[in-house]
């Protein structure tokens, strides 16, 4: 499969933007037209979750309605309507003996996604994948095959009516755990394996993987109410970052108070957090207030991704970052501060892939940030740091021109 | 040593260029002076090495002079005289809802550098690492031990006379391969691994490491004589491509003649490589001639580093690509044409870090390309790809800046 999909990568690098996104909305109309046959294969999906006792807020994820299905459609056509990062010029210069220097974007060639539960991975990382001139192969969950079949039937023979090969986009069968070994193994037939899901499959991935991996997603994030923070505001954006939504790798799971601003902020942010049913494991300081369980080692380093938070007084801002740099996964921190230097010190001192100031860490999003698509957050340092657009799924060739240089 | 290293490099991520230049500058004055013991020591790894039977070649790659090691220290002010990639904006905009976005470049944190015999590597490294604000831990090889470790007590002096941690610099024990698999697992402590050596080497580092890798080096480059080349042309190239330098990655490997030309062509060029000591592996074209050997198909797989090439006459230019699709490493192709079309089809369809179009194979260089300093040449397509400088040397974060921005 990895090799039909370099065969296709060759064909689909080529391709104009014209024919990649003409292909684009014709998988966005093809999905659209197969509403039936897809909503009752992944009727058939969500039915054995049920009858295999899969938890109810697992199976919502799996589920596919009209509603889900015409999102998923407009996806791509927005993806058609971004710009084409290939070919683009990052770098170019004459240099002095007159070779023509240019730095080109291109495709990687074939990329591997391998990814849990959410049919729309299938579709937004095959329309991603496609724009930035990559075929791509996908490997969903067992849970979903039946869904995934479905929608990359209608994909493949989308992007063949659009004069594309069918194989820019493959399902790689979900029925055996070595389909994902050979995944991890195609060191050379695969250019990049991106994995998106729970913690435990990225690190089987990272750790098992010779081809380059990009690690996604982790979020175990901060939110620091420094000593010169407005109050209001810092309740607001704990507030936001922790409950707006809690299964998401930006939404906070840890916060860290000033000693100097902790008398008053403390029952504050107690009370508000309670009323909305958030369960605070606090340290000393937090758990002398009522309702609040004393906290672990053990939950300083977790992602909840539920309405619990981590929470502790630091006696300044280097020991707010030095919390930050033990348990923090390196995704998104938050400061509140009216403190300039304060700002300008925890922006430096913090490296994580994205650093709020006074703004709520459920920013850190492909959409929000205006980069339009994204297939993933990179929570690692090589090649993409943050959310990932089309950009991100690119790789650059240097094209240099002579007329008979030699050294 | 790798946490050590850690928190050097928060201080690093810190310094100022004025600070980072002045260690550099104090690093080249100190390795001029302190040349005695640095010969002395690296005359006791060329007494061992020459003892134990190494043969004369490696033995000159690990042998200091005064003029290699003042060539060292020009290379550090070189470095000191580049600007400073750390802090620069790459990407930057005030978003509708007034969220004020910028993404920095940052520097990775901790770089890990193993590789094979000769200590200049030492110092680059350290200075571009430094430069680019990463610590640095080098494993070098057993036989340069002794020069490794002196030129490393002397850069860590230096920087600590320049106000910044010895710990920047740490040298790696050669004394046993466990500190390469130490190096290999140390996933989060180490942001990132580049090897630098042979093939066998660098696949150990790839296929073992947990640690992001980037892969450097193995080029098997082909030149592409069209059948619209000016032979004149042609034959230079394809000589210097060839001989001006046979042990370096961007040295030409494989000859690939179009046959509308093949019969002007070859004998030219077998005659020409012939004066040059130039083994030729041909195909049953080239093999009809005059001292030719046949080639097998591991020939073709072949990067000789040394007075030998693989050759073979193709059908046409399309052929010419999906041999090198084939074979190549994805290091350097060229083609030599006059045909325009020809040109555009071949740097479009081949897929390596360069192409050059009419000039040598040997410009892959970041010297060459005008990008300064080089700490290697990525043959891989995640991350950086082709020469890397300082800019290759860094990642990005996001900092986002609002006055109470929730979702």
């Amino acid at each position: 499969m990895a090799r039909r999909a370099r065969t296709a990568s060759h064909e689909l690098a080529l391709a104009t933007r014209a024919t990649k996104d003409a292909a684009l909305e014709t998988m966005a109309a093809a999905l659209l037209a197969a509403e039936a046959e897809v909503l009752a294969a992944n009727a058939e999906d969500c039915a054995r979750a049920e009858a295999g006792g899969t938890p109810p807020n697992v199976v919502d994820r799996l589920r596919l309605t009209p509603d889900r299905l015409a999102a998923m459609a407009q996806g791509l056509r927005d993806v058609a309507g971004l710009p084409d990062p290939v070919g683009e010029v990052v770098r170019g210069s004459t240099l002095a003996n007159g070779l023509e220097l240019r730095q080109l974007r291109v495709p990687f060639g074939v990329v591997g996604m391998i990814y849990e539960a959410r049919p729309n991975v299938t579709v937004d990382a095959a329309g991603i994948c496609l724009k930035s001139g990559n075929a791509v192969l996908l490997r969903g969950s067992s849970s979903a095959a039946g869904s995934n079949a479905a929608l990359v039937a209608v994909l493949r023979e989308a992007a063949a009516r659009a004069g594309l090969p069918a194989d820019v986009v493959q399902l790689v069968p979900a029925d055996s755990r070595d389909t994902v070994t050979h995944l991890m193994r195609a060191r050379g037939d695969v250019d990049v394996l991106i994995p998106r899901g729970g913690a435990g499959l990225i690190q089987a991935v990272v750790q098992g993987s010779t081809v380059p991996v990009i690690e996604t997603g982790v979020g175990n994030c901060h939110v620091y109410v420094d000593a010169a923070a407005d109050l209001d505001m810092a309740l607001a954006i704990v507030l936001n970052s922790k409950t707006q939504r809690t299964s998401v790798c930006n939404s906070a799971e840890s916060l860290l108070v000033h000693q100097a601003v902790a008398e008053e902020f403390l029952p504050r942010v107690a009370a508000a957090l309670r009323e909305q049913d958030v369960t605070i494991h606090g340290d000393a300081a937090f758990a002398a207030l009522e309702g609040v369980l004393p906290a672990t080692d053990e939950d300083w380093g977790t992602e909840y991704l539920a309405l619990e938070i981590s929470a502790a007084v630091v006696p300044d801002l280097d020991a707010a970052v030095a919390h930050v740099r033990r348990w923090s996964s390196g995704h998104t921190e938050a400061i509140v501060t009216g403190d300039l230097a304060a700002a300008r010190r925890f922006t430096a001192m913090v490296d994580s892939a994205a650093v709020m100031v006074n703004a709520s860490t459920r920013f850190t999003d492909g959409g929000e940030l205006g980069f339009g698509a994204e297939i993933g957050i990179s929570t690692q340092k090589l090649h993409a740091r943050g959310p990932m657009g089309l950009t991100e799924m690119t790789s650059t060739k240097f094209v240099v021109t002579g007329d008979g240089h030699v050294r």
